[in-house]
């Protein structure tokens, strides 16, 4: 790595302010608002680009090696020899690409590849089929009591969540993922434009920090569950995924094919539980 | 036709009922639950199989035509020559998939073509680069005041798509995308799993019946305004784009490029203009 930038993380703004015109209150007013930022990251392993990925720039890193894992182009971090920052055509670095290099006889390495681009809210484009997505996966295994949590720990995760969501407090405009341990601890969050993108950083920061499978933790999403959540949760061997938003009928199907506990609706201490009820024990008094 | 299906539409089940464990004011309940339907739709020109795409049952061909147009498949519903509910091997209907022909000679007729999986939530994937969809953009062109909308119609705007949203009030799972004239007057509604199929069928639709471009018309979205929808409005000639929720920096960004006026944050009679403010006009008293 002599020769190539840090891998240090960048630092880039999560938001932009532009002009604006608010009408608010019955009047008009010229300010100065946030949005948040949405830009095109290009991932490129060894050498290749692989995909651009729409995404709120940050934790770069986390997000292509969670997007890896998700789209099983590395069974695990393992896989991975490096990863830096680009660098342009002129050598300059280049914020919107990120360079992966995989270990010489690693599984993902060789041999040609998908090319995609991934909207900031999309999970699984580029996969050959939604069949062989479902056929993928693996039953994460149900390993009570050390999966399960109380009721009253998951009531409290909503509002953990949002108390966290700094940029979005700002911007109306960014999803959050949070990772909770089984007592409604908070271990990482992630906010991205993307709700797929926020989860493949929670992920991609715990493979890189060697913590998979997260066996015993449980996954909150700010948005609603779909096909695509549930099997990046599935992936990282999460064995309890809730939603504030209602899943779709896809999610409820997968998560019950992959043993996994997918909670929908969680907010304002009430919740429904779309599969595997055995992991939320108790009730509050 | 003679040997095909009906191209009649299917009126399949938008919603599924699972059984849920509810937890709900500190105590539990066996319930069944709705949840909005999600399922692959393959869509095939001239017999070949060009995406899969996420999404709510129903209005196919509309989401088959919108996506088309959008995706710079096709210019015009002219260069479609006939679609059908598709067949699976052994010849009987297949409601997930959707098979299209385009008029031979058409621009999008012939060669090699690229074959994309999309999410539910997902717009542009396989696009080749985003920089590529912001050069296709051509700006719409302004055109007071036809174009214009004043204050109090589009302050009425939300809570019409609201009242509108069967589906969604029964499952909170589904995106819904509006489409009105300058009065405020509801033109049509669909709803979807994914945000971008909803913009998609509302387009498709009105591509059939032969009105785009909607050069008068004013487009409302349940969610939030990324990129992907901002393109979506310009490919179908629509001045204006309204938003329940936030949009990002490259929604703002190509709203701008393309002469589009972008309203954000439209709810409780206040909302936030991002670009091209001179089509509202107006205030309320």
């Amino acid at each position: 790595m002599s020769d190539l930038p840090s891998r240090a993380p960048t630092d880039p703004a999560q938001t932009v302010e532009v002009a604006v015109h608010r009408f608010e209150s019955g009047a008009w007013q010229s300010i100065d608002d946030e949005v948040a930022t949405e830009e095109p990251l290009e991932i490129r392993l060894d050498g290749d680009s692989l995909a651009v990925i729409m995404r709120t720039p940050g934790e770069d890193p986390f997000l292509g090696i969670g997007f890896l894992l998700a789209e099983r182009v590395i069974q695990s971090i393992d896989d991975v020899e490096d990863w830096w920052v680009g660098r342009d055509q002129d050598g300059y670095p280049d914020a919107n690409a990120l360079d992966i290099r995989l270990r010489p006889g690693s599984a993902g390495g060789g041999g040609p590849r998908r090319q995609f681009v991934v909207s900031s809210s999309c999970g699984r484009c580029g996969t050959a089929t939604i069949a062989a997505a479902m056929a993928q996966s693996e039953p994460i295994g149900l390993d009570l009591p050390s999966q399960t949590i109380e009721v009253a720990a998951l009531l409290s995760l909503d509002a953990k969540l949002r108390a966290e969501q700094a940029v979005f407090s700002r911007t109306g405009g960014l999803h959050a993922a949070g990772l909770f341990d089984i007592f409604g601890n908070l271990l990482a969050i992630h906010e991205d434009v993307g709700r797929h993108n926020a989860v493949d950083k929670v992920v991609g920061e715990q493979a890189i920090a060697r913590k998979l499978p997260l066996n015993g933790a449980v996954l909150l999403v700010s948005g609603r569950a779909s096909f695509e959540l549930v099997q990046k949760a599935t992936v990282a061997g999460i064995p309890i995924l809730a939603a504030v938003g209602a899943p779709s009928s896809l999610a409820v199907e997968m998560a019950r094919a992959s043993q996994l506990t997918l909670v929908g609706m969680l907010r304002n201490r009430r919740f429904v539980v779309y599969s595997y009820p055995e992991r939320i024990v108790g009730g509050v008094q």
